[in-house]
Order: C-alpha cells, then sequence, then structure tokens
C-alpha cells in the first residue's frame, strides 16, 4: 500500500507499474469505459459491464421473446430474486437464504424498520444519526408519521451513537459508509451496544458492499439493505437488497403483504400465509430485465478475489488522498473525508467553496465525480475498474483547473440537479 | 362484431378475412411471435415489441455505458416516470401530472390504501371482494396486521359490494377486471355510491389498461394502480404506475417517503418534504432499464387507434366465446366469464374438471393460455398482436384435445408453479 510520504516522490510511470502489477487488472476489461474518460462516479452509479447488454439481449430476444410466460420456470426467472440474492449474500458476509433482490432501497428500509420496530413494540425509538443519507431518515419520519406517535425518531452525532442507545431504541438504522464523507462505522461494536441494550441494528450498506470489509454475521447485525447500481454495477436504478438474519425470519414480516411473499402465491387463497423465508419479504412480481443486469455485475465482483479488491480499494483512495495532499496543496481544498483508511469507504470528499464549478471543470477536463451540496466533490474508487493511474490523472487536472481557476467560467457556475 | 348465433356458419376463411380488413393489422408485427405458437397470455405477459431490445441496447450501451451518470439529466432518466406515467394516463382516462410509473402494483397498492385511509381516519374499513386478486387482499391484510386494529378488511360479494358501502368504510379496493372471470364492475356507479356515502374508490387496473375502456376522471375516481407487464407489453415484471387524482394530491402523501418524492431531493437536507405532485408517490431510484422497456409498449399502444384498439379486443373475446360455443359443446367446458360483452373485460376463463391437464395439452399443441387454481383455463386477446384466426386455432385445437382426451397423459398431469 502507498504511503502518503511517498506520495510527493511518485511518478506516473510508478503507478502505470502498479497497475500492471495488479492482480485484477484483467477485469477491467470486462467494462465498457469510455475512452479518455477518468471515470470516479462509480459509487453514484457504476460502471457498464460488457456482458450486460448481451444478457439483456438474452433476456429480452430470446427469454421473453421466444420462451414468453414459461420463461418464469424454464429460465427460473421466479428464482431470480433468492439466487442473486445468495450471491451479494458472499459479498457481505451473509449465509444463503438471508438476502434477497428487491425493489429499491428506500422500501426495502420502509419494509424492515417496520419489522423492527414490531419485534420490539415497546419501544418507540427509531435512533440514527443526522446527516444520514436524507433517504434514510425521510423513510424513518414517513414511519414516524404513519404510527400516530408510535414510533419516534431520535437523533444522535455518530460520536454519541452508542450513549444514545437506550432502553427506549427499538432499532439502531445507520449507513454503513457515509454517503458524503465515506466515514465507516463500527458496525460490529455498534451492533454488540445495541444487542446489549436490547435493541436491533439496521444497516444501509449502498455505499459499502463490495467497496469495503462487510460481515453482517460476524457483527451479529439484524437487518440490512442496500443498492445495485453503485459498486455493484446493476445499471441505474437497479433492484436493490435486503438482508435478515436467519434467527428472525421466522418471526418477522414485511408491511407490504405482497401475493409473491405469499407461501403458495400460485394457490390464489385469500389468506395471506408469509413464505417460510427471507422470500416473505418479496412483495410484487419482480423486474426480471433489472435482476438480469444485476446479476451481470454481482457475477463480476465475485470473479475478484475478496482480499485483492477491498485491499485495491483502500489503496486507491489512499493514492488519491495522498496525491491531493501532495500536489494540490494551498488550492483551497480539505480532505473531508476520515484521513485514516480502516475508517473511510471507497469513496474521498473533498470540500472546496466553488465546489459545484470545480466538479463541472472537471467533467468538461473528462474527469468523473459528483457533487454534495453544498461544498462537497466526491470522488469514488470502484476496484474492478478504476487504476492507479486514474488518481494520478484525475490530480493533475483538479490541481490545473484550481491553478488556472478553470472553473470560474459561468458555464460551470449554474446548477442543476445531479443525482 | 361477431354475433354468437353466427358462429357456427363461420369458417377460418372468414376470420383471416377480417384478419386482412383489420385497421390494427400493422402493428402485429410490432411484435416478436414465435412461428406457429397462438400466444393467448398477452394478459400475463404480454408479447415483446420487436423495438425492445433495441431500445434496451440504446439505454445501455449509449447511455448507461458511454454518457453514465450524466444520463440522469442529458437522456431524462430524472423524468422517465413522469413522462411515461403522462402517457399511461391517456389510455385510463387520467389527466397529465396524475399517473406516475414506479414500484410493482404491490407496493403502489400499499401506499395507495394507507394515503386513503389517512384521507378516512375516523373510518377503519377497506372494503373488498372475497376472490379478489388475492395480492389486493393480501396486501389489505398487511395493513390491518400494521394498524394494531385501526384498519379492518371488510369482503362482500361483487353483487353485494354498493349495499356494503356505509359510513365506516373508508376505501373501496377493487380489481377492475377480475382476474379470473373477467367480469368488469362498473367504476362510476360504484365510485358515486362511495362518494355518496363519504368513501373513496383504489381501482386495480391490472386487466383492465389498454384492454378495456377505462375512464377513471369521468369516473371521478380517487386512486388507481396497475401494472406494466400484461397489456402494456412492459416485458416481465415491468415497473407499474399509480393514479391519484389532482384533487387529493395537495392533501395525500405516500407512507413511503423516499428521497425522489422529495420537493428538492438534491438539496440533501434532513427533513423530508413531499414533491408538489404525483411525485410524492415516488420512493426510491427508479428502474431506468424497466421503465424504458414499459415505454415501448406504452407508445405502442398509443400508436393504435383507441376505438379500434377496444373493438376489437371486444371482438377477439366474442369470437372465442361464440366459437367455443358452437365448437366445444358437449366437451366439459363452461365459460366461466360473463356472456355479456361489455361486462366482460379481454381474457375469458373456461373451466373444466381437468383444466391443469388441458391446458399442459394445449400448450404441448402451441397454444399458449394459463391455468388458475382450482379448475380454470384462462385466453387473454390482445388487439394489437392477436388475429381473429388465432380463435379459431385455438378454439379447434381445444377441441380435438378435448375429443380425444389428449391431456390424459401422466406429463400433463403433474403441477408446477406458473404465473
Amino acid at each position: 500500500m502507498i504511503q502518503p510520504a511517498r506520495a510527493s516522490a511518485l511518478t506516473l510511470a510508478d503507478l502505470e507499474a502498479m497497475d500492471r502489477d495488479d492482480p485484477l487488472r484483467a477485469l477491467r476489461g470486462a467494462f465498457v469505459l469510455p475512452d479518455g474518460l477518468v471515470y470516479l462516479d462509480g459509487n453514484s452509479l457504476g460502471a457498464l459491464p460488457r456482458e450486460t447488454p448481451v444478457r439483456l439481449q438474452e433476456v429480452t430476444a430470446r427469454q421473453w421473446g421466444q420462451d414468453l410466460i414459461r420463461s418464469w420456470t424454464e429460465h427460473d426467472w421466479i428464482g431470480a430474486p433468492q439466487r442473486v440474492g445468495d450471491k451479494i449474500a458472499r459479498l457481505i458476509g451473509a449465509a444463503p437464504g438471508e438476502v434477497v433482490v428487491s425493489d429499491s432501497t428506500s422500501v426495502n428500509l420502509f419494509k424492515l424498520l417496520v419489522a423492527a420496530c414490531r419485534l420490539r413494540p415497546d419501544r418507540p425509538v427509531i435512533l440514527s444519526e443526522p446527516g444520514n443519507f436524507p433517504n434514510d431518515l425521510y423513510v424513518a419520519q414517513g414511519l414516524q408519521g404513519l404510527s400516530n406517535g408510535g414510533v419516534e425518531l431520535r437523533l444522535a452525532s455518530a460520536d454519541r451513537i452508542e450513549s444514545a442507545i437506550d432502553e427506549r431504541v427499538a432499532v439502531v438504522l445507520l449507513t454503513h459508509v457515509h454517503y458524503k464523507s465515506a466515514a465507516v462505522h463500527d458496525m460490529a461494536r455498534i451492533t454488540a451496544r445495541a444487542h446489549a441494550r436490547g435493541a436491533l441494528t439496521l444497516w444501509d450498506l449502498t455505499h459499502s458492499a463490495a467497496a469495503v470489509p462487510v460481515d453482517l454475521n460476524a457483527a451479529q447485525a439484524d437487518f440490512a439493505a442496500g443498492c445495485g447500481y453503485k459498486y455493484l454495477n446493476g445499471g441505474p436504478g437497479a433492484p436493490a437488497y435486503l438482508f435478515v438474519a436467519q434467527r428472525h425470519q421466522a418471526t418477522t414480516v414485511s408491511p407490504i403483504t405482497g401475493w409473491l411473499g405469499h407461501a403458495r402465491p400460485f394457490d390464489f387463497v385469500d389468506e395471506y400465509a408469509p413464505a417460510p423465508g427471507i422470500g416473505r419479504f418479496l412483495a410484487g412480481s419482480y423486474p426480471i430485465l433489472g435482476i438480469a443486469a444485476l446479476e451481470v455485475g454481482v457475477d463480476l465482483m465475485l470473479r475478484a478475489d475478496a482480499q485483492s479488491r477491498l485491499d485495491k480499494s483502500r489503496a486507491l483512495s489512499e493514492l488519491f488522498v495522498a496525491l491531493v495532499e501532495s500536489r494540490c496543496a494551498g488550492l483551497g481544498l480539505e480532505v473531508a473525508s476520515p484521513r485514516d483508511a480502516p475508517v473511510r469507504g471507497s469513496h474521498v470528499a473533498l470540500r472546496h467553496a466553488q465546489a459545484w464549478a470545480v466538479m463541472q471543470a472537471l467533467i468538461a477536463r473528462r474527469v468523473v465525480g459528483d457533487f454534495r451540496a453544498p461544498d462537497l466533490m466526491r470522488f469514488g474508487f470502484a476496484p474492478l475498474y478504476n487504476r492507479y493511474a486514474d488518481c494520478w490523472h484525475a490530480v493533475e487536472i483538479l490541481r490545473d483547473v484550481l491553478q488556472t481557476a478553470a472553473w470560474d467560467r459561468p458555464e460551470f457556475k449554474q446548477r442543476q440537479a445531479v443525482t
């Protein structure tokens, strides 16, 4: 791993040599990456696997087009959520039968929050942190409104989360890797603390899965959910997934009791009966095209040796921070992510007073990260396709944009919504 | 329109002549239909439009692959749910801004049921009918469980629905076209009755949209939802849609308050504030691949003249019933759908003691319908690609299967789950 102190001595040739030695280098070729683009936004929308359009062609032209309705059994569409869920399980320290692909992260968080609260009916509090990914807070607020006072959202800053877990807390809802800062919560410690106080945990793994070490069962986590379109490379708005620890499956039920979560959906009886395992958290007919695309991304991730993948994630972000510190000093940037690699996810946030305009200028120079209000630029590092040399080019262009004030042009200052 | 009395005099040549005169005949070529297959299951999974794989190639290889994250604005991914929702609105008598594509039908029914119940907080009852599509009952049962006694599901048979609407009913939840029998509820009359008693209506349009006349606003319907994978030809597990009458939009909110239903999602503030219009019923990141495929199907539907489309739906099912009655008499079949076309949807259910085995034998002979427990075969008629001659071939093969007892073979009697 690159040490920051060495960064100022590094040359592009050094980084190109590291890319040649990268045990994962062959996997870059499995992705479509436009020529000359330094894509550091895989933490927002992962790159397209070359296989994905081929697979979609197979699922549409061949399966849907030719085999039509019988594809549900013949091509195991019916088993897709659990099949792909079992694959994702291997990336997040879960066992087979503990993960299922379904709906969106928001809907899954809703389902799991309700399930968790119903396991602790005498405890009204959902505990989270201010500045958590807003979606997670919104979902909790929606549940609060729905409960007529039965549920209460309590916020405590990251350093006070553990002490805020008391006997009124039903569930601790946290994003494992913070969407802005990339700060990593200690899943095992917080979960242990929650359990000691009789509370449960629900982890949003959106910025974690496949990018940082996650071991849900080692941490004895209760519930988790995450999206498919970031590091899993499942495509825009890819289906999400959810995790329910095996020990909770028989005693929890989704509030959205759709027919494909029924124990015998094709009996078409009037009375709901939950499927025996994780399947009870399914609801409506599942998005076969989306799951097919997601499976390609997950399969690619599983082709990489896990340790090499996690080492490279860390090495890339570590290198980026070191290069920024050594080559962009005095240019108005502040590293807004933890400097300590083990508590940082696979993206790096840089603060700059003109962050929006600087990011637009970078994009115009073919370095793609993203902006998060009010003053952060995010750069995500995807171990399967980003190169050490990408970090070099990104930082050199960033330095040039700042030194020449290239961002200070009207077209870079006009804000519009982006994801 | 074919009169049943004339059916016994009809010949295949007559029907082929009707196909030649069909004003929609050119649209059949817009779909992939395997040679020699009589596909009468478009009410379960609509056929593949030829354009869909092309569009998916464009959205994946070009948009996702080359333009990556900026596609959200550049290719208007961000506006897709409302853009396609506005198109679906034209098929169901809704106005622009009243329909949005999102989630699954189950999740949408959950959102709308909760929204409806919260508009009538002093009324505990969701009224539906026994034997309604079980999913809808399951979702209501889930909400009942969630409400700790605050919500109660009451069932009344179709002929007693109107008299069962009393001052305790918050919302009437009905599937407009029954999934088994194809019986059509009188949306305007039931809605008027509900409104006269202070109740609201939520219509499941899954078997209706694009297949039978639906005019939500003429009926003054309050809420509706439906799927994208049947007559809309959006593909397996296509995204669903929901309708909220404009007059309710400012006073209702989804229980699943995800970030893309926020008024300013990219401000990333901690407090939820619902988007001003129908957008507040969106939740998580939406399935761009699925919406792209759905849009192709909806666009095709809009290419057909609406009256021709609805006339042909009715003529096809009318012809099928007439042919069955005239050519399969005495073979153990019973028409389990209303005989009166205006109160029948675009599929026909036939009852037979060995329905499962008969359907398997039909499928082996390349006539595809589906089975619904315990004893029904369903045949769906899709006006854009089914032909009058298809009805002839289906009925001739059905007659042969029954006359020769071709269904009475072990391989046709082994049940497995299908959708």
